[in-house]
């Protein structure tokens, strides 16, 4: 299977269609970005990689740096994470506060922004510096030192929160909040505002399809279980209220990000990102969905 | 790996749990089953299969039937089912109703109550004799001839099927049952009470690790898109409101029904089905998850 | 106060806004109705009556009926019947099943659907021939011994009763419904298609400005303290979501029907209906909604 | 009819039942009230008063303070505020965010915690001190230049606000707030820890029962339209969950606290102020729900 030949057709295929998507404009920092931009990596365990199109331009990672500070936590505190956050699909919009009035202040999943705040944190308890923290981890991950937070993006962020602070606050009612709700959330949106390109995504994501083990210096971030475990939440809940659809289609485990990144992989083979702003209307790439999806079919392998 | 070796210890590890369960209650017939039964058979591609315990004991298969009359539904109608019914969990219970009036009358997927009715309610417009057909295409899929309705337990299913009643009048309501709703929720119950062991469960499921192709006579019966599409609904919708924590636990496609069994499949490996009548409080059966959740463990081997 | 003169002037200018609103559509018999038509009638206790326009031109009740088999179950029961319906607002539309299954099948009040069902249900375990006590109970409070049931539009509401059955079939799910779903449907369709003019409407509620005793007849048909029940409830619940801004708006009990009509009074002092078919978007008449609020204002009295 | 021996009675009857409520523990500063009080007074519009027991013992009003701030801003900008705030029941708990999600960050009614914000929120647009301007008013209405805020409350409220911080954000999320969040929150905190006694909350009342006129000073402060839609949205949700059952019993507009008071009036006629810390659990004082039915039936008359 020539990986390179396959994302290279699918790249020139829908790049005409880059109009289909609308850049996230609920924050003014993030509406600047050119639409028009497009890129594709795939990094495999075998060492090679491909790349196609804006693959090496940066972008805001924005919620994909969910799946970053779960690990983290997950590595520090095992199961016990769970019992301040659920596993379960939430079948609700990213921000909604329904589900949490119902369940008493226990988010659904860590891929929703009231549970990825509980994990910020207890994250925020177990690190002096979380910020640093959570920069250093991500570059270890990709093997590069350059990776910062896009302070422009985490201040525009950090001016339009009030939704994030009602969960927030919300939650503390409930006493699921550990620290100062205004740190709480300042961290989050530093974590959002994460700049990386399509290949650093790759290659920070490899070690889950490397099961939990980073192929670049061989350390063990996760154990085997909790990197498959990481894996189903990943497939079941890392994209919204359309993480059931985003399965249908690609049927790989992956997160996306309202920057108009996907990060997703296959188990035992590689890893893939996507990237291009144009946002469908769950607030997920129109491109990335649509690349993903012609991906497995077109190398006819997904993980079912 | 030595399968037979992996299942004969945890089925010899488990046993002593059978009371952690519940037999199902919500109809009379369901509650008459002796709870201290637990079989598990394994049925693999290359032709080898494995059992123990009460691997052929029949049982009422209850909501693993949807599987089967969706991949009927599909094989025929291709992607214009998808416009009566959608592809996400639902983060609720399995027979609410809550979803169904925000979402006017489409479920969420058709492994919850409603979805499956809507399945059912289609298949009845696309076969003269809905009930014979299911039975065949089971027998089919299973290679034997003898899988037959307990009659009994779908007149106890059929004189409690109030809320069943009520989802199909409500789906009626906004123009989504074609059929006449008595009939529907008959042929649903009967689907329902179709009895099989775990041999002919985990023989049934076998086209779905095959991508589509049975194993047994080399019928197409879905195509390998369609397969890997019903995987993903399987993963991310096949345990109600714990379907998360099934992948979460155990990371493969599955489905569960009230009766207590269980069948799940590794792509390209293997089918294995759990029966055991104790259900914990999602109404799966307590002992059947914690086995699936072993095996995948012990064998290192999951879709993650 | 000239009350003669009140109404003839509200009736004058309200009448050229009959366009205002949209006639019931749910169920084809309803929406055969001329739209311009628009009457009022008004009962005094002193014994004077006042009417203009089409006063005394017969409609279909529909939801007004709900207080007349409230009171004949409230005669009987007591407050026995609270266990089985509650006496809150509901906070959404008429015939949601939203609420019926975070509260376990009790529905919020009696003028909703579901509630009004329970209703009906009670009615029938309670008479042997309860179609012909609704009529011999309405047609001695209004002294009109012509009162019936409109067969064409009972049959047509029975034809599209979809919703109705779901609600039924659900809290049958729960325990709370007695008798035969089909039934009760087919009852609660003919007591909505009772027809009455707005002069019948006014004699027939005259008994609660009453407090509880038909000033025809001298019969206690409810206590003082249940007729005080009744009119909170009316106030509070009588106009399904928009019962808050009736209250708001006109001040006063009062129930609404989608048939167009809207029977009020006020205590110690008259009975007031009026009826103009076409509705706004909750379900209650433009005009009839318009013509209390102005009324309660031009004679400066309502119940605050 | 003696409204003195009315009380009386009633207040020795129900004095032995104290503790059937429980007081408010949700900040530390209301349980450290001693349950074991209960007062009752009635102010008339002819000049006469009636009190018993506790009468002139002070309390915090909590959001009995919601009428005296809807009253205020009503009186400047009339209809106008409908647009930020709606006018039905809300059907859910007072400090409920799941409505607010569904209706885009309009809350139901001024009565529930979100609806208050919003009204504190324009008070604060209107004012350069609102705090001042809320106590001017009170003392005003009741004629007790005394009348203060109770620091040692307000900070524990402060303290304990979360709940209230979340809806304020998530409302300000929708554009529904105008001022600083916090400063919203500190003023709200603030009015509801203004201390009266139920003679005072009986004096203040006594503008709503005479159509908006201030009986004291002649003084005008709603028009009688405005003073009829204010008692009908204190009929309709002035006590939470709990509205209907008030009006179903009590048949009074009026509004409580959680501090244990509850002040309701008939129109054209008195204003009664019933005050016992223990609550029910909707939050309504036990012995003050109790006192207002059996008061109503004692005197037979109520708005119905």
């Amino acid at each position: 299977m020539n990986y390179g030949e396959v994302i290279k057709n699918i790249h020139k295929n829908l790049s005409p269609y880059w109009e289909k998507g609308k850049v996230a404009n609920y924050i003014p920092a993030l509406a600047e970005v050119n639409p028009q931009q497009y890129g594709i990596a795939i990094e495999m365990l075998d060492g090679s990689s491909y790349r196609v199109g804006d693959a090496e331009t940066r972008f805001s990672i924005q919620s994909i740096s969910k799946v970053f500070t779960l690990a983290m936590v997950t590595s520090h505190m095992g199961d016990s994470i769970w019992k301040h956050v659920g596993r379960e699909p939430s079948g609700t919009p990213f921000n909604s506060l329904v589900q949490l009035e119902y369940e008493q202040g226990i988010p659904r999943n860590p891929f929703i922004n009231a549970g990825a705040l509980v994990i910020t944190d207890r994250l925020m308890s177990l690190y002096d510096k979380p910020e640093e923290a959570i920069l250093n981890f991500v570059r270890k991950l990709c093997g590069n030192d350059d990776i910062v937070y896009d302070e422009h993006i985490a201040q525009s962020e950090r001016a339009h929160a009030e939704r994030n602070m009602a969960l927030a606050y919300f939650m503390k009612s409930f006493g699921n909040i550990e620290n100062d709700v205004e740190k709480v959330v300042d961290v989050y949106c530093h974590q959002c505002a994460i700049s990386m390109s399509c290949v650093d995504l790759s290659r920070a994501f490899l070690f889950l399809a490397n099961h939990g083990l980073n192929p670049f210096n061989n350390e063990q971030i996760l154990t085997v279980s909790q990197a498959k475990r990481l894996g189903a939440l990943m497939l079941t809940c890392g994209f919204y209220d359309e993480s059931g659809d985003f399965a249908f289609r690609a049927g790989l485990p992956g997160k996306s990000g309202v920057g108009g990144g996907i990060a997703a992989y296959i188990p035992g083979n590689l890893a893939i990102t996507v990237w291009s702003p144009g946002l469908n209307e769950h607030g997920n790439s129109w491109i990335g969905m649509e690349t993903l999806e012609r991906f497995t079919t077109d190398i006819s392998n997904s993980i079912f």
